[in-house]
């Protein structure tokens, strides 16, 4: 289980009118081809990866031939790990998926909610007409799951904890992280989610990094996961995402992937790092602050590319465009921090 | 300023299948008739109030004379403190009260925002139309600001720090909490928002749930503020919201209110108390469990109460109704722990 009394680190601080006036805590691992490279707060502190492991959720989608055998392109994989903002592009690929292995959406089991997208919002609302399943943002990995399950002729009920899929999934994440999974809770979408500490994720992130096209099975599954992700950012989540912005600024050379209750894991192949930080208190708005800290930090960032100053360090504006604030890093944690 | 190193309180947890997904760490004072009553965290940690300190800002709408003047209501001045949810009868309210001082929606200076209630949030995107300034949040405090603003003869930019009702605003506030103010900053509503510790917040508190109906001026005008909010919890928020709703469960004997970055006060006249609280991540749904807590805490709540279990201790579920986790607060924190 998590360490007795895991001691996180003060991360991101909200500053207005030159006070401090919100400031968050997490932990964050870095981890190289040697290990564990840098770390803040507890390293072994258990934590729900929530959607940032879609990666690894993912890999029995390839490994077991379902990939192939429905002939999943790059997009679809790099779908396979979204958490979308519900734009039409990506109902319509949702769909789209679902037909392509002879299912429909009454097959999903992730639920509907309202997509984030407000053009794609909007026009529901003006045909009065109600979300689907193909809204939710984790459609996609569900799309993904179905494949599996129709692939291995397996019961439909693919989000139960002894589903083979989901049983191939925890032995999954223990494989990749070098741990044992702490437990599981339900996720918002109904699917299982393992628990698994900030390092263990770390390092799966790193095995992610340092995975080539060619080697065993996992090496290759995990280079085209990788590829995807990166290279269709727009899928992954959507326009005006920090998984979508920060990617394309990082010109498609990292993976990046959020996970509810600010989680944040990044894919960095050029220098073979995996990162991986949970904000104690899930305020999302710090794990993106901290993970372009991070990004710049690794050097894989420019730290005054827009989508980087949005998040941390450039003026905070109110709704008339008065500059209220700022985001800043804590002292010991890299970036732009008061006296910066 | 602040304590050099304020130390917070564990306060709430959310706990996701049987482990411990996320944390909030907290600052609280419950004032009473003799000074401090209890205390977590570190009492004078400097925050900014936010909204939460609506009904000081609304105490020169009536001490200058301008509430009586233009012949407000109970409900006007509950309105006068409200962060409202943009319901059809708020927007209505905010643009009868301007036509009433002579003012219009330009008139206002608090920005527009797409109102929270999904109604009218609806009924907008059908018509093709953009919200306006009454539909912000803050536009019953800006038509209190407005209203003194017209009976001072004073001028038109009324956000602005050295115009007199923020001069008459920044007094009040010295006098409610007993201090200087640490400084000031700009609100999302582009209102100056002045920071104060929690302790002297919950001072503030303290007085209005003290104040009767008799006695001097400042008297008068807290109990009127005080009896309005609680008589009109549907205008100091909306449907859903967690003031009008607790305010309901507790029968009209507490006036709450919420502020932004998860500030909550509480004024509880039955008891002569005043509680104040900071989540200092800035976590919402964490300021509402506590705020659960302590009313709970002072026998004002039943903890049991749907409007509570909802917040604090009842079963979270996901969008297919499945229980995924629980909100609980921390060891030292009062209410239902891990134990309970």
């Amino acid at each position: 289980m998590s360490n007795p009394a895991p001691m996180p680190a003060p991360m991101i601080e909200l500053w207005r009118g030159g006070l401090l006036e919100s400031r968050h805590l997490g932990h964050a691992v870095i981890w190289g081809p040697g290990g564990i490279e840098a770390a803040w707060g507890t390293p072994d502190t258990v934590i729900f990866p929530r959607s940032s492991s879609k990666m690894i959720q993912a890999l029995p989608l390839i490994e077991t031939g379902a990939a192939d055998a429905f002939r999943l392109n790059e997009a679809d994989l790099a779908f396979a790990c979204a958490s979308h903002q519900g734009e039409a592009r990506h109902v319509k690929r949702a769909g789209d998926w679902l037909a392509a292995v002879g299912l429909d959406e009454p097959d999903l089991r992730c639920g509907a909610h309202e997509p984030y997208d407000r053009d794609e919002r909007n026009r529901l609302i003006k045909a009065d007409a109600s979300p689907c399943q193909l809204h939710n943002n984790c459609s996609g990995k569900h799309c993904g799951f179905l494949t599996v399950t129709r692939h291995l002729k397996a019961g439909p009920e693919y989000t139960e904890i002894d589903h083979p899929l989901q049983r191939a999934i925890r032995t999954t994440h223990e494989e990749m992280t070098g741990e044992a999974v702490a437990g599981w809770g339900i996720d918002g979408c109904s699917a299982p989610n393992f628990a698994v500490t900030v390092a263990g994720l770390a390092r799966a992130m790193q095995a992610f990094a340092a995975a080539g096209d060619h080697g065993d099975r996992r090496q290759r599954a995990m280079h085209r996961l990788t590829r995807a992700m990166a290279t269709h950012p727009e899928l992954v989540a959507g326009e005006g995402r920090a998984c979508t912005e920060l990617m394309r600024a990082m010109g498609g050379r990292v993976a990046l992937k959020t996970g509810a209750e600010a989680v944040f894991v990044a894919i960095l192949p050029d220098q073979e790092l995996g990162i991986a930080l949970k904000i104690v208190d899930g305020g999302n708005r710090a794990a993106e602050a901290a993970v372009v800290a991070l990004l710049v930090w690794s050097g894989a960032l420019d730290p005054n590319h827009p989508a980087a100053l949005k998040r941390l360090g450039g003026p905070q504006s109110n709704l008339r465009g008065l500059v209220t604030g700022v985001t800043r890093t804590s002292p010991g944690f890299p970036g732009p921090g008061i006296s910066g």
